[in-house]
């Protein structure tokens, strides 16, 4: 497998770049980037995953949440694909919320959405392997983290590969998508009418399902989030967890909205916590 | 005077706001950027102004430098405009480096540029007023800095009035325009052929004119910067400032570019730098 390098740029003393790939997975070729804090000369370094939300593509983590700062200290590095298939033949739709910019971390069973939309397995079989194969890193150690979509992609993910991603976090994810708009429109229209399908990207329902052994879960909510009651129900995450005895800290965070802001005020933090259990 | 608030978030717990309002000098609405530190509930605090590079508008800094988790620990305002008049009835080149979005930091005296291309006077004037007024700011302890066209604004703004700002830093400035195609494009085009007009807007003249008596100056230029020989020459400005013993500090770093990854990385220390004589 082969990587096209985009471009590399100095950052906090480590190094921020942009790779292109064919996708096996998605039939198509792909963006990610991957910043390698400056420990990674020296040794394979833990990774997190982030996974990024509506309409975003690789860059918005990039540009706006400052994680390198953090990622440099502690010396772990960051891996950060794109948020769906894109480019010439892959289908798509005019809303926001479904098609292009919202793969929604599912494998699509519904045509024409199929031979493309597996963002699921891309995360979990394809890109993983690239990184672990390419760069100085454990595969022993990756964690996974996302925002709103891609905090229900990153809870999912991890709920149903524990040993794949060995920690997770969350800021203002979908905690509930079988139960929300959003959700509901993207489990439908990839998966189709079989509730049985919606179950697996559900983070709610597969915590009840699977449980959770590993670390402390981390989610970070704004309380003036204007998703909050309509969309994101981190309640209905918070209510599996207590049934369950699973160690979710949930910080409901004042005054914050569902910006980038509020991720670059938190990454930090959210960093600190996958440090610890990876053993950076 | 009136403000339109655009927008107010939450972030390092303090509030990041974008406002709109009539400026008399640019005949035009104009945008600006407003970072409080949590610290500005409580007294005024000190201000730095922050003048961004060519094509940026007010939201590059904001969304991509990180700045607001120094600021808000150091108790810190930032103060962060466009990068020149826009809107209807304004002029524009279809160039990148010359009319809306490079307005240089210069008034103008050429038709058509004159009646709104006044960014100088509206960062000395207009905006300075402005934000006194409408703020918890203490307009005795203001600072400037900024990156490429706007780390010249900030030098020239400084050394021009060294009572209005008392600190001033700058990343990958261009440091002398009188000798590099951006300065002579623009100057000649804001200014005309009067070579007098232009020594009132280049950095390394106006310090070899007027000197500094405020403290260290501090600049970061990146080694690997694809403008650093043709178009920044910070070497003129050393050059300059020790011909006249002005304490100015130089710092090549080594492997950075032109990005905001550069500025990300290092915009904490030059926070440090103006908080530490603003007396934060």
């Amino acid at each position: 497998m082969s990587l096209d390098l985009i471009s590399s740029t100095c950052c906090f003393d480590g190094t921020q770049r942009i790779y292109s790939h064919w996708s096996e997975t998605l039939q198509c070729n792909m963006r990610f980037g991957v910043f390698l804090p400056p420990a990674a000369e020296g040794r394979p370094v833990p990774a997190m995953f982030w996974l990024s939300g509506l309409t975003c593509t690789e860059q918005n983590f990039i540009t706006k949440a400052g994680a390198q700062r953090a990622a440099s200290a502690l010396g772990i590095a960051l891996v950060v694909p794109d948020t769906s298939p894109r480019g010439p033949g892959v289908p798509d739709d005019e809303a926001y919320d479904f098609g292009v910019g919202a793969g929604f971390y599912v494998d699509a069973i519904r045509e024409p959405w199929s031979k493309h939309f597996r963002m699921y397995s891309y995360i979990v079989d394809e890109l993983r392997s690239v990184v672990a194969n390419q760069f100085p890193v454990d595969i022993e150690r990756f964690g996974i983290s996302g925002h709103s979509m891609g905090g229900h992609g990153a809870l999912i993910i991890a709920l149903r590969n524990p040993s794949l991603f060995r920690t997770v976090s969350a800021f203002s994810p979908i905690s509930a998508p079988m139960q929300c708009p959003w959700g509901q429109k993207a489990l439908a229209g990839y998966l189709g009418g079989d509730v049985d399908e919606w179950r697996k990207y559900d983070a709610a329902q597969l915590m009840l399902e699977h449980g959770w052994a590993g670390p402390e879960i981390l989610v970070d909510q704004g309380e003036a989030d204007e998703f909050l009651h309509s969309q994101l129900k981190p309640e209905l995450l918070a209510d599996a967890a207590a049934h369950l005895n699973v160690p979710l800290r949930l910080r409901r965070q004042l005054g914050y909205d569902h910006s980038y802001f509020f991720v670059s005020t938190f990454i930090g933090s959210h960093l600190e916590h996958h440090a610890r259990y990876l053993g950076a």
